[in-house]
């Protein structure tokens, strides 16, 4: 069960603001604060009625906290975190839901006295949608979330984040080093977006858009997500990121020269044991 | 209206048994006739209870049939062609479901004393499922379907084929030529699904699977299709999936530099156009 009387989410965006629906929908009755850097998506987040206090303002919003989710883009993290560090209890616990973990780990040991209380989380559940408006109660519900626990990290605070991420919002928990999801994320999150937007440049620039179905729609459905956001991911895992995109270009070099050569029997061999893999794969519903 | 009163289709796959079952659903009363290679894909067919006739059976097949739609795998057209010639009656309209079609159009011109009875289509209404097992009655339903007419074809076929995929089939007609059309389809559809194997491949050794999401998955569905079928497509649709490859390469390689050097801004600058545009199209639903 959840510890904390007050929880601070920082970042009025679509996680926090569904972090807050899923909370309450999950029968949370402690008190729910929003802070953002925008008063209109603070109000925007308000509006679904999860929250208790919404402010711009970090100390208001952090003060009292007994836990404090941060949701906002990754090139905030650090500020957010000197945020907490001057305006939140001292034994406060923090846990996040920032896409690439090595770069927010290094901001928690450069800015925490006692990083021990700072538990990093990558909640796996997106949208190509952002803003609060875009809220969801049941965006974690099921999908998988990883937890880089290390050894110094306090015990509490290791329970407490459990029993938000796992407890209450019914995530799949994993357990890895920072540097083995960002090997992981980049493999499975970070190209499949990459390869998403240059396929939607390429149909775009292609004259053939007005003939486009499914399967072009589903191939680009990521790369309609916020630039901004994704700018920032790309960069906070930059070199695990251009690792999964070299292992990209070799497949992608392999099948070109497979196309070219004409060889149908070999060409179907390549493709063969990665549509059963694909196809053998219990992934999200 | 269509005028057939019997209809032959060729290839008792996935797209075969929808055709018929899409027939039946908007009222088709006439003679519906599949023939297939294997005897129990035939009988899978048949038990849909759509079809009249199920054969191995070429000629029993095509003898009094009005209207010729091919649905077998493009490295089969040639032969399906020649069948056709031989066993239908000389005025049948032929069309096909084949996803390229300069490749078909060549054959259709090297095959068939009048040509002009032959009508190509590409109805883009796919599924990372194959046989007729997976058959659906609204498959095609609202999907684009793309006519390749030339000027020495038959107004007669024409409207036939038209009254088929259009007025039946209640897809989106468009008309091309064969080379406009496979440079279309080589971008939103070839690309993406050659885009869709790198991806799951790389997905597949990276040890990262277990955390995959939703977005991987939409990223890769393209992916789990038939291998045969897929190996067909690309080397029918050489030339033009060739030129897309390496359109997509530049993109990615854009990609790749503007992540090697940090330019937060300017990667911003890269992607904010792609995913306005990705999010303003209206797609399939």
């Amino acid at each position: 069960m959840i510890q904390a009387k007050q929880i601070t989410i920082l970042g009025a965006g679509l996680l926090g603001a569904s972090l807050a629906l899923a909370l309450r929908a999950a029968g949370y009755r402690g008190r729910l604060v929003a802070q953002g850097r925008k008063p209109q998506s603070v109000a925007a987040a308000m509006d679904f009625g999860a929250f208790d206090l919404g402010t711009c303002n970090p100390q208001e919003a952090l003060s009292g906290s007994d836990l404090v989710v941060v949701c906002v883009p990754l090139g905030s993290f650090e500020e957010a975190f000197c945020q907490i560090e001057a305006f939140a209890p001292p034994r406060a616990i923090v846990t996040d839901a920032g896409s690439a973990k090595t770069s927010v780990a290094l901001a928690a040991r450069k800015v925490f006295k006692n990083p021990g209380r700072v538990i990093g989380a990558h909640p796996m559940a997106g949208s190509e949608k952002s803003g609060p408006g875009a809220a969801r109660a049941d965006l974690f519900t099921g999908k998988p979330c990883i937890l880089t626990v290390c050894d110094t990290d306090e015990p509490r605070a290791i329970a407490e984040v459990e029993a938000l991420w796992g407890g209450m919002l019914q995530m799949r928990l994993f357990r890895m080093s920072a540097e083995a999801h960002d090997r992981a994320v980049a493999a499975v999150s970070h190209l499949p977006h990459l390869a998403s937007l240059a396929l939607a440049a390429v149909g775009q620039d292609s004259g053939g858009m007005a003939v486009a179905s499914t399967g072009y729609r589903d191939a680009t459905r990521l790369a309609a997500g916020n630039a901004a956001l994704w700018a920032d991911i790309f960069l906070a895992n930059r070199d695990a990121t251009l690792d999964a995109l070299a292992k990209f270009k070799a497949e992608v070099a392999a099948f070109e020269r497979l196309i070219e050569s004409g060889d149908r029997g070999q060409l179907e061999a390549k493709i063969a044991p990665i549509a059963e893999a694909r196809s053998n794969w219990k992934g999200p519903q």
